[in-house]
Protein backbone atom coordinates (compact mmCIF):
# COMPACT_ATOMS: atom_id res chain seq x y z
CA UNK A 1 0.00 0.00 0.00
CA UNK A 2 1.50 3.37 -1.25
CA UNK A 3 1.70 6.45 0.98
CA UNK A 4 1.29 8.71 -0.96
CA UNK A 5 -1.96 7.51 -2.50
CA UNK A 6 -4.87 9.44 -0.92
CA UNK A 7 -6.83 8.17 1.98
CA UNK A 8 -10.13 8.02 -0.10
CA UNK A 9 -8.90 6.29 -2.93
CA UNK A 10 -7.60 3.68 -0.18
CA UNK A 11 -10.43 2.80 1.50
CA UNK A 12 -12.30 2.86 -1.71
CA UNK A 13 -9.33 0.34 -2.77
CA UNK A 14 -9.59 -1.69 0.27
CA UNK A 15 -13.73 -2.12 0.21
CA UNK A 16 -13.30 -3.52 -3.33
CA UNK A 17 -11.07 -6.46 -2.38
CA UNK A 18 -13.35 -6.82 0.22
CA UNK A 19 -16.01 -7.08 -1.76
CA UNK A 20 -13.68 -9.43 -3.82
CA UNK A 21 -13.14 -11.98 -1.25
CA UNK A 22 -17.19 -11.81 -0.67
CA UNK A 23 -18.16 -13.05 -4.15
CA UNK A 24 -15.24 -15.21 -4.22
CA UNK A 25 -16.47 -16.77 -1.43
CA UNK A 26 -19.84 -17.02 -2.54
CA UNK A 27 -19.01 -18.39 -5.75
CA UNK A 28 -16.84 -21.13 -4.05
CA UNK A 29 -20.04 -21.86 -1.61
CA UNK A 30 -22.08 -22.46 -4.83
CA UNK A 31 -20.39 -26.38 -4.45
CA UNK A 32 -19.66 -26.95 -1.07
CA UNK A 33 -20.42 -25.63 2.72
CA UNK A 34 -18.84 -23.04 4.68
CA UNK A 35 -17.48 -25.62 6.86
CA UNK A 36 -14.98 -27.12 4.15
CA UNK A 37 -14.25 -24.11 2.71
CA UNK A 38 -10.41 -23.12 2.39
CA UNK A 39 -9.09 -19.47 3.52
CA UNK A 40 -6.56 -19.99 0.59
CA UNK A 41 -9.11 -21.00 -2.36
CA UNK A 42 -10.79 -17.68 -1.53
CA UNK A 43 -7.25 -16.02 -1.67
CA UNK A 44 -6.17 -17.54 -4.75
CA UNK A 45 -9.74 -16.26 -6.84
CA UNK A 46 -9.28 -12.95 -5.96
CA UNK A 47 -5.49 -12.85 -6.54
CA UNK A 48 -4.11 -11.64 -3.37
CA UNK A 49 -1.82 -13.15 -0.54
CA UNK A 50 -3.95 -15.74 2.03
CA UNK A 51 -2.54 -12.43 4.49
CA UNK A 52 -4.20 -9.90 2.92
CA UNK A 53 -7.41 -11.79 3.84
CA UNK A 54 -7.11 -11.15 7.96
CA UNK A 55 -7.30 -6.99 6.31
CA UNK A 56 -10.87 -7.63 6.13
CA UNK A 57 -12.18 -10.59 8.04
CA UNK A 58 -10.84 -11.99 11.41
CA UNK A 59 -11.90 -16.01 9.79
CA UNK A 60 -14.22 -17.57 7.30
CA UNK A 61 -17.06 -17.12 9.83
CA UNK A 62 -16.50 -13.21 9.93
CA UNK A 63 -16.92 -13.65 5.95
CA UNK A 64 -19.98 -15.93 6.44
CA UNK A 65 -21.96 -13.12 8.78
CA UNK A 66 -20.80 -10.97 6.04
CA UNK A 67 -22.78 -12.58 3.22
CA UNK A 68 -25.65 -13.01 5.54
CA UNK A 69 -26.14 -9.41 5.84
CA UNK A 70 -25.40 -8.85 1.93
CA UNK A 71 -27.98 -12.10 1.17
CA UNK A 72 -30.92 -10.95 3.52
CA UNK A 73 -30.66 -7.13 3.48
CA UNK A 74 -32.09 -6.91 0.00
CA UNK A 75 -35.14 -9.21 0.36
CA UNK A 76 -35.81 -7.37 3.97
CA UNK A 77 -35.74 -4.02 2.10
CA UNK A 78 -38.53 -5.28 -0.68
CA UNK A 79 -40.81 -7.51 1.60
CA UNK A 80 -41.01 -4.16 3.97
CA UNK A 81 -42.43 -2.19 1.36
CA UNK A 82 -44.48 -5.10 0.11
CA UNK A 83 -46.08 -5.57 3.96
CA UNK A 84 -46.28 -1.45 3.87
CA UNK A 85 -48.76 -1.65 0.74
CA UNK A 86 -52.19 -0.56 0.92
CA UNK A 87 -53.26 -3.60 -1.25
CA UNK A 88 -55.84 -6.28 -1.03
CA UNK A 89 -54.36 -9.89 0.57
CA UNK A 90 -54.59 -11.30 -2.78
CA UNK A 91 -52.59 -8.67 -4.40
CA UNK A 92 -50.24 -8.61 -1.71
CA UNK A 93 -49.93 -12.39 -1.72
CA UNK A 94 -49.07 -11.79 -5.31
CA UNK A 95 -46.58 -9.60 -4.97
CA UNK A 96 -44.94 -11.39 -2.05
CA UNK A 97 -44.20 -14.30 -4.26
CA UNK A 98 -43.50 -12.36 -6.88
CA UNK A 99 -40.61 -10.62 -5.02
CA UNK A 100 -39.31 -14.33 -3.75
CA UNK A 101 -39.51 -15.39 -7.26
CA UNK A 102 -37.53 -12.20 -8.50
CA UNK A 103 -34.69 -12.91 -5.34
CA UNK A 104 -34.24 -16.22 -6.49
CA UNK A 105 -33.42 -15.60 -10.29
CA UNK A 106 -31.64 -12.26 -9.47
CA UNK A 107 -29.44 -14.15 -6.76
CA UNK A 108 -29.48 -17.73 -6.91
CA UNK A 109 -26.10 -17.90 -4.77
CA UNK A 110 -27.46 -16.13 -1.98
CA UNK A 111 -30.36 -18.03 -1.47
CA UNK A 112 -28.45 -21.42 -1.60
CA UNK A 113 -26.12 -19.90 1.06
CA UNK A 114 -28.74 -19.30 3.04
CA UNK A 115 -30.65 -22.00 2.40
CA UNK A 116 -27.30 -24.17 3.24
CA UNK A 117 -25.85 -22.85 6.17
CA UNK A 118 -28.99 -22.34 8.51
CA UNK A 119 -28.34 -25.61 9.52
CA UNK A 120 -24.80 -25.51 8.56
CA UNK A 121 -21.34 -26.67 10.44
CA UNK A 122 -20.56 -23.09 11.36
CA UNK A 123 -21.88 -21.49 15.00
CA UNK A 124 -21.40 -17.74 14.04
CA UNK A 125 -23.29 -17.86 10.37
CA UNK A 126 -26.03 -20.16 11.97
CA UNK A 127 -26.83 -17.70 14.83
CA UNK A 128 -26.40 -14.99 12.42
CA UNK A 129 -28.92 -16.29 10.21
CA UNK A 130 -31.17 -17.17 12.52
CA UNK A 131 -31.10 -13.59 14.25
CA UNK A 132 -31.89 -12.01 11.09
CA UNK A 133 -34.62 -14.08 10.31
CA UNK A 134 -35.96 -13.29 13.83
CA UNK A 135 -36.05 -9.67 13.67
CA UNK A 136 -37.58 -9.97 9.64
CA UNK A 137 -40.38 -11.91 11.65
CA UNK A 138 -40.35 -9.13 14.19
CA UNK A 139 -41.18 -6.76 11.49
CA UNK A 140 -43.55 -8.57 9.92
CA UNK A 141 -45.23 -9.13 13.10
CA UNK A 142 -45.35 -4.89 13.61
CA UNK A 143 -46.98 -4.88 10.07
CA UNK A 144 -49.27 -7.34 10.71
CA UNK A 145 -50.26 -5.87 13.84
CA UNK A 146 -51.02 -2.37 12.63
CA UNK A 147 -53.78 -4.15 10.29
CA UNK A 148 -57.78 -4.12 11.19
CA UNK A 149 -58.37 -7.70 11.14
CA UNK A 150 -55.37 -8.09 14.07
CA UNK A 151 -57.74 -6.57 16.40
CA UNK A 152 -58.19 -8.85 19.52
CA UNK A 153 -54.89 -10.68 18.78
CA UNK A 154 -52.22 -11.42 21.44
CA UNK A 155 -49.00 -10.55 20.73
CA UNK A 156 -47.56 -14.14 20.93
CA UNK A 157 -50.72 -14.97 18.07
CA UNK A 158 -49.49 -12.72 15.73
CA UNK A 159 -45.69 -13.22 16.24
CA UNK A 160 -46.91 -16.65 15.40
CA UNK A 161 -48.35 -15.82 12.41
CA UNK A 162 -45.10 -14.00 11.37
CA UNK A 163 -43.03 -17.11 11.91
CA UNK A 164 -45.13 -18.49 9.75
CA UNK A 165 -45.60 -16.60 7.09
CA UNK A 166 -41.22 -16.04 7.19
CA UNK A 167 -40.79 -19.66 6.48
CA UNK A 168 -43.24 -19.47 3.91
CA UNK A 169 -40.78 -17.35 2.17
CA UNK A 170 -38.01 -19.11 3.24
CA UNK A 171 -39.41 -22.39 2.22
CA UNK A 172 -40.97 -20.79 -1.20
CA UNK A 173 -37.41 -19.48 -1.85
CA UNK A 174 -35.78 -22.69 -1.69
CA UNK A 175 -38.32 -24.17 -4.03
CA UNK A 176 -38.02 -22.45 -5.99
CA UNK A 177 -33.73 -22.86 -6.07
CA UNK A 178 -34.88 -26.81 -6.13
CA UNK A 179 -36.46 -25.93 -9.94
CA UNK A 180 -34.02 -23.71 -10.71
CA UNK A 181 -31.18 -26.33 -9.98
CA UNK A 182 -32.97 -28.52 -11.94
CA UNK A 183 -32.64 -26.25 -15.06
CA UNK A 184 -36.25 -25.12 -15.19
CA UNK A 185 -36.57 -21.86 -14.77
CA UNK A 186 -39.12 -21.09 -16.45
CA UNK A 187 -41.18 -24.00 -16.93
CA UNK A 188 -44.05 -25.87 -15.71
CA UNK A 189 -42.72 -26.93 -12.10
CA UNK A 190 -41.64 -23.16 -11.54
CA UNK A 191 -44.70 -21.71 -12.42
CA UNK A 192 -46.45 -24.74 -10.22
CA UNK A 193 -44.38 -23.89 -6.86
CA UNK A 194 -45.34 -19.98 -7.71
CA UNK A 195 -49.07 -21.47 -8.13
CA UNK A 196 -48.73 -23.38 -4.65
CA UNK A 197 -46.83 -20.92 -3.18
CA UNK A 198 -49.60 -18.13 -3.49
CA UNK A 199 -52.71 -20.81 -2.46
CA UNK A 200 -50.61 -21.80 0.71
CA UNK A 201 -50.53 -18.14 2.15
CA UNK A 202 -53.99 -17.93 0.72
CA UNK A 203 -55.09 -20.38 3.23
CA UNK A 204 -52.68 -18.77 5.86
CA UNK A 205 -54.63 -15.78 5.44
CA UNK A 206 -58.45 -17.11 5.36
CA UNK A 207 -57.22 -18.71 8.85
CA UNK A 208 -56.22 -15.42 9.61
CA UNK A 209 -59.34 -14.11 9.02
CA UNK A 210 -61.50 -16.48 10.51
CA UNK A 211 -59.08 -17.36 13.58
CA UNK A 212 -61.24 -15.61 16.33
CA UNK A 213 -64.51 -17.13 15.04
CA UNK A 214 -63.07 -20.24 15.57
CA UNK A 215 -62.37 -19.38 19.30
CA UNK A 216 -58.72 -19.84 18.99
CA UNK B 1 -13.14 -63.10 5.88
CA UNK B 2 -12.67 -66.96 6.92
CA UNK B 3 -14.35 -69.41 4.48
CA UNK B 4 -15.20 -71.75 7.91
CA UNK B 5 -17.76 -69.12 8.68
CA UNK B 6 -21.93 -69.75 8.05
CA UNK B 7 -23.32 -67.85 5.74
CA UNK B 8 -25.49 -66.50 8.23
CA UNK B 9 -22.69 -65.49 10.85
CA UNK B 10 -21.34 -63.68 8.17
CA UNK B 11 -24.06 -61.90 7.01
CA UNK B 12 -24.88 -60.38 10.63
CA UNK B 13 -20.92 -59.42 10.79
CA UNK B 14 -21.10 -57.34 7.06
CA UNK B 15 -24.47 -55.74 8.40
CA UNK B 16 -22.90 -54.79 11.76
CA UNK B 17 -20.09 -53.01 9.78
CA UNK B 18 -22.78 -51.30 7.68
CA UNK B 19 -24.42 -50.13 10.68
CA UNK B 20 -21.15 -49.05 12.54
CA UNK B 21 -20.15 -46.85 9.06
CA UNK B 22 -23.24 -45.14 9.13
CA UNK B 23 -23.50 -44.73 12.93
CA UNK B 24 -19.18 -43.21 12.46
CA UNK B 25 -20.51 -40.78 9.94
CA UNK B 26 -23.52 -39.57 11.38
CA UNK B 27 -21.34 -38.81 14.51
CA UNK B 28 -19.04 -36.76 12.59
CA UNK B 29 -21.23 -35.16 10.44
CA UNK B 30 -22.72 -32.95 14.07
CA UNK B 31 -19.62 -30.49 13.34
CA UNK B 32 -19.53 -30.93 9.40
CA UNK B 33 -21.14 -31.35 6.43
CA UNK B 34 -21.54 -34.57 3.97
CA UNK B 35 -19.73 -32.82 1.25
CA UNK B 36 -16.42 -32.18 3.34
CA UNK B 37 -16.07 -35.20 5.21
CA UNK B 38 -13.70 -38.10 4.27
CA UNK B 39 -14.18 -41.51 3.89
CA UNK B 40 -11.27 -42.38 5.82
CA UNK B 41 -12.07 -40.37 9.02
CA UNK B 42 -15.37 -42.86 8.85
CA UNK B 43 -12.99 -45.99 8.30
CA UNK B 44 -11.13 -44.95 11.28
CA UNK B 45 -13.39 -44.22 13.66
CA UNK B 46 -15.09 -48.08 13.09
CA UNK B 47 -11.46 -49.62 13.01
CA UNK B 48 -11.54 -50.92 10.02
CA UNK B 49 -9.36 -50.28 6.31
CA UNK B 50 -10.58 -48.03 4.14
CA UNK B 51 -11.21 -50.24 0.95
CA UNK B 52 -13.33 -52.27 3.70
CA UNK B 53 -15.81 -49.30 3.12
CA UNK B 54 -16.53 -49.94 -0.57
CA UNK B 55 -18.02 -53.81 0.60
CA UNK B 56 -20.88 -51.54 2.08
CA UNK B 57 -21.19 -48.23 -0.26
CA UNK B 58 -19.46 -47.36 -3.37
CA UNK B 59 -19.09 -43.50 -1.76
CA UNK B 60 -19.84 -41.79 0.55
CA UNK B 61 -22.96 -40.39 -1.56
CA UNK B 62 -24.46 -44.00 -1.46
CA UNK B 63 -23.93 -43.92 2.56
CA UNK B 64 -25.84 -40.81 2.51
CA UNK B 65 -28.91 -41.91 1.14
CA UNK B 66 -28.71 -44.75 3.60
CA UNK B 67 -28.63 -42.17 5.94
CA UNK B 68 -31.80 -40.62 4.69
CA UNK B 69 -33.84 -43.28 4.87
CA UNK B 70 -32.46 -44.32 8.10
CA UNK B 71 -33.48 -40.83 9.47
CA UNK B 72 -36.66 -40.15 7.98
CA UNK B 73 -38.09 -44.24 8.05
CA UNK B 74 -39.56 -43.87 11.83
CA UNK B 75 -41.12 -40.77 12.00
CA UNK B 76 -42.73 -41.47 8.78
CA UNK B 77 -44.15 -44.41 10.41
CA UNK B 78 -45.25 -42.60 13.53
CA UNK B 79 -46.76 -39.27 11.45
CA UNK B 80 -48.66 -42.03 9.51
CA UNK B 81 -50.33 -43.30 12.78
CA UNK B 82 -51.28 -40.12 13.90
CA UNK B 83 -52.99 -39.31 10.21
CA UNK B 84 -54.69 -42.48 11.11
CA UNK B 85 -56.02 -41.59 14.36
CA UNK B 86 -60.00 -41.27 14.34
CA UNK B 87 -58.74 -38.09 16.71
CA UNK B 88 -60.40 -34.43 16.78
CA UNK B 89 -58.20 -31.69 15.20
CA UNK B 90 -57.20 -30.27 18.32
CA UNK B 91 -56.51 -33.85 19.25
CA UNK B 92 -54.01 -34.37 16.01
CA UNK B 93 -52.24 -31.54 16.51
CA UNK B 94 -51.04 -32.00 19.84
CA UNK B 95 -49.70 -36.07 19.16
CA UNK B 96 -48.18 -34.23 15.65
CA UNK B 97 -46.26 -31.71 17.88
CA UNK B 98 -45.58 -34.85 20.47
CA UNK B 99 -44.25 -36.65 18.04
CA UNK B 100 -42.06 -34.19 16.53
CA UNK B 101 -40.66 -33.32 20.34
CA UNK B 102 -39.99 -36.81 20.83
CA UNK B 103 -38.48 -37.57 17.38
CA UNK B 104 -35.95 -34.31 17.87
CA UNK B 105 -34.71 -35.43 21.72
CA UNK B 106 -34.37 -38.89 20.53
CA UNK B 107 -32.63 -38.64 17.16
CA UNK B 108 -31.10 -35.47 17.36
CA UNK B 109 -28.04 -36.12 15.25
CA UNK B 110 -30.65 -37.61 12.41
CA UNK B 111 -32.72 -34.34 12.69
CA UNK B 112 -29.14 -32.32 12.12
CA UNK B 113 -28.32 -34.37 8.99
CA UNK B 114 -31.46 -34.14 7.38
CA UNK B 115 -32.22 -29.90 8.24
CA UNK B 116 -28.14 -29.89 6.99
CA UNK B 117 -27.93 -31.74 3.90
CA UNK B 118 -31.54 -30.98 2.33
CA UNK B 119 -29.67 -27.81 0.84
CA UNK B 120 -26.22 -29.12 0.99
CA UNK B 121 -23.27 -30.15 -1.51
CA UNK B 122 -23.82 -33.92 -2.10
CA UNK B 123 -26.62 -33.86 -4.85
CA UNK B 124 -27.58 -37.83 -4.84
CA UNK B 125 -28.18 -37.10 -1.05
CA UNK B 126 -30.36 -33.66 -1.31
CA UNK B 127 -32.48 -35.75 -4.30
CA UNK B 128 -32.92 -38.70 -2.07
CA UNK B 129 -34.15 -35.98 0.89
CA UNK B 130 -36.37 -34.71 -1.36
CA UNK B 131 -37.72 -37.72 -3.13
CA UNK B 132 -38.05 -39.12 0.48
CA UNK B 133 -40.44 -35.75 1.36
CA UNK B 134 -42.12 -35.92 -1.63
CA UNK B 135 -43.47 -39.19 -0.72
CA UNK B 136 -44.07 -38.04 2.65
CA UNK B 137 -46.46 -35.40 1.13
CA UNK B 138 -48.43 -37.97 -1.04
CA UNK B 139 -48.79 -40.55 2.25
CA UNK B 140 -50.43 -36.78 4.12
CA UNK B 141 -52.40 -36.09 0.88
CA UNK B 142 -53.91 -39.27 0.83
CA UNK B 143 -54.77 -39.34 4.74
CA UNK B 144 -56.21 -35.29 4.14
CA UNK B 145 -58.44 -36.52 1.07
CA UNK B 146 -59.96 -39.26 3.02
CA UNK B 147 -61.15 -36.60 5.77
CA UNK B 148 -64.99 -35.53 5.46
CA UNK B 149 -63.61 -31.48 5.53
CA UNK B 150 -61.86 -32.25 2.29
CA UNK B 151 -65.37 -32.77 -0.05
CA UNK B 152 -65.13 -30.72 -2.91
CA UNK B 153 -60.90 -30.34 -2.84
CA UNK B 154 -59.15 -30.17 -6.05
CA UNK B 155 -56.44 -32.80 -5.92
CA UNK B 156 -54.12 -29.91 -6.20
CA UNK B 157 -55.26 -28.13 -2.83
CA UNK B 158 -55.68 -31.36 -0.78
CA UNK B 159 -51.66 -31.64 -2.43
CA UNK B 160 -50.90 -27.78 -1.34
CA UNK B 161 -52.14 -28.40 2.12
CA UNK B 162 -50.34 -31.85 2.31
CA UNK B 163 -46.76 -30.16 1.69
CA UNK B 164 -47.72 -27.10 3.90
CA UNK B 165 -48.23 -29.97 6.67
CA UNK B 166 -44.64 -31.26 5.91
CA UNK B 167 -43.18 -28.46 5.36
CA UNK B 168 -44.73 -27.42 9.30
CA UNK B 169 -43.51 -30.12 10.63
CA UNK B 170 -39.50 -29.64 9.09
CA UNK B 171 -39.59 -26.23 10.51
CA UNK B 172 -40.37 -27.38 13.76
CA UNK B 173 -38.21 -30.13 14.00
CA UNK B 174 -35.84 -27.64 13.10
CA UNK B 175 -36.76 -25.29 16.08
CA UNK B 176 -36.63 -27.76 18.66
CA UNK B 177 -33.26 -28.82 17.07
CA UNK B 178 -31.93 -24.88 17.51
CA UNK B 179 -33.09 -24.86 21.26
CA UNK B 180 -31.67 -27.79 21.89
CA UNK B 181 -28.31 -27.04 20.45
CA UNK B 182 -28.49 -24.02 22.70
CA UNK B 183 -28.66 -26.34 25.72
CA UNK B 184 -32.07 -26.02 26.64
CA UNK B 185 -33.89 -28.89 25.99
CA UNK B 186 -36.22 -28.66 28.86
CA UNK B 187 -37.24 -25.42 29.36
CA UNK B 188 -38.97 -22.03 28.58
CA UNK B 189 -37.80 -21.74 25.38
CA UNK B 190 -38.61 -25.27 24.70
CA UNK B 191 -42.14 -25.18 25.70
CA UNK B 192 -42.58 -22.04 23.61
CA UNK B 193 -41.99 -23.51 20.48
CA UNK B 194 -43.75 -26.69 21.21
CA UNK B 195 -46.25 -23.96 21.67
CA UNK B 196 -45.68 -22.07 18.70
CA UNK B 197 -46.17 -25.27 16.86
CA UNK B 198 -49.59 -26.54 17.33
CA UNK B 199 -51.02 -22.99 16.99
CA UNK B 200 -49.88 -22.74 14.13
CA UNK B 201 -51.14 -25.66 12.94
CA UNK B 202 -54.25 -24.46 14.45
CA UNK B 203 -54.08 -21.29 12.09
CA UNK B 204 -53.52 -23.68 9.01
CA UNK B 205 -56.76 -26.05 10.15
CA UNK B 206 -58.96 -22.95 10.57
CA UNK B 207 -57.76 -22.41 6.92
CA UNK B 208 -58.83 -25.58 6.08
CA UNK B 209 -61.96 -25.08 7.95
CA UNK B 210 -63.32 -22.53 6.28
CA UNK B 211 -61.29 -22.80 2.56
CA UNK B 212 -64.58 -22.70 0.59
CA UNK B 213 -66.60 -20.09 2.43
CA UNK B 214 -63.63 -18.25 1.75
CA UNK B 215 -64.64 -18.72 -1.89
CA UNK B 216 -61.13 -20.06 -2.77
Amino acid sequence: MSHSEPGGVRQARKQRTRQALLDAALGLLEEQSLSSLGLREVTRVVGVAPTAFYRHFRDLGELGVALVQESLSSLHTTVRAVLAEQAGAEERIDHTVAVVERYVREQPAHVRFIARERHGGVRAVRQAIAGELDRFAAEVAAALKSQPVSGGWSDEDVRMLAELYVDRLVMTASAFLDVRDGGDQDTERWRAVACTARRQLRLIDVGRQYWRDAGS
